[in-house]
């Protein structure tokens, strides 16, 4: 592997993000979530709080809260997942949720069924500017990216997301991970054009 | 994509072969395993009859048995079904089932468990002879090939299987599909060298 290229990966379980306004109706008036342990993009953190999810067919009793809260709520989950639910959520980047299916969240305090905001994540890798630069990458570029290993694979349409605020991190969903055999705190090497 | 290169997709679910004498126990002296449908390879097929299996930590009520029997009992899952089962089977070619974990298995007429058998399949080409020949693969050959759409990727590490008694499929398992969006009956391509 190309020493220069080694892109951090991170396997994203199911999850979700909920406004402020839904924490509230979820886990009661005043409600803020609390911080579990932070992720790998600053700022970002799994909160103790979860919810359960019902959709037509299955359910998932406990998905993990990521935080801060964010101006949509939305269900991040994998493509299995969303057969066990009976939903067929679009791949899509997160906060295009326009035209997705909804599902009903439930919290310790109350209850919300929102109308679309179930997704599949498209990968993608977070860059800081800094990493954008010495890689050649542009935002919102699309890359391919090479998991070893033997269930070794090339992902192909891999959303380059760039921001001063970012850290270098490779984000799949578990049905990737499975796939390529690649685990939280692996590498992958980003390929050249 | 090369309308030359074009190989069929099957994805397979978790599903299990079965010993003759296996099928006995689970079916009851003089039980045959009965056709519900025809698989892609021919004389394989999908049996009526399903088993139920259980690993140290969850369990599926009911698993397909792919006929005729064989020589060895083999159950084949996704990392996903693994995860749920709480096994850790190794990435494995059909009916190499040494040093994996075993299971237990209950069918409607008895119960038997294994010592080993349970494996994540190996994704593979059934090539023809002919097929093998007119794309210049040899048997046990590692292959790339390519699955193009919005969740596109280049699976590498596709073990070439050419028998005269073998027509033309790739097989994936379902995190592969969910992973790269291919579904049974959609087209893959066959990568040059």
């Amino acid at each position: 592997m190309n020493e220069d290229r080694k892109i951090p990966v991170g396997v994203s379980a199911r999850h979700i993000h909920l406004t402020q306004a839904h924490v509230r109706v979820l886990f009661g008036e005043g409600a803020e979530l609390t911080e579990m342990k932070p992720l790998s993009q600053p700022g970002q953190f799994a909160a103790n709080e979860t919810v359960a999810v019902y959709g037509p067919k299955g359910s998932f009793p406990k998905v993990r809260i990521l935080g801060p809260v964010r101006k949509a709520t939305q269900l991040e989950v994998s493509r299995t997942d969303a057969f066990s639910l009976g939903l067929k959520p679009p791949v899509r980047e997160s906060g295009h949720i326009e035209g997705t299916p909804g599902i009903r969240i439930v919290g310790s305090a109350g209850e919300v069924t929102i109308d679309e905001g179930v997704i599949v994540a498209a990968r993608h890798i977070h860059l800081h500017t800094s990493d954008a630069e010495r890689l050649g990458v542009a935002d919102k570029q699309l890359l391919k990216v090479r998991v070893g290993g033997d269930r070794g694979l090339v992902f192909e349409n891999v959303i380059a997301r760039v921001s001063p605020s970012f850290s270098l991190d490779m984000h799949i969903d578990t049905d990737e991970g499975n796939a390529s055999g690649a685990a939280t705190g692996d590498f992958a090497e980003l390929l050249p054009e």
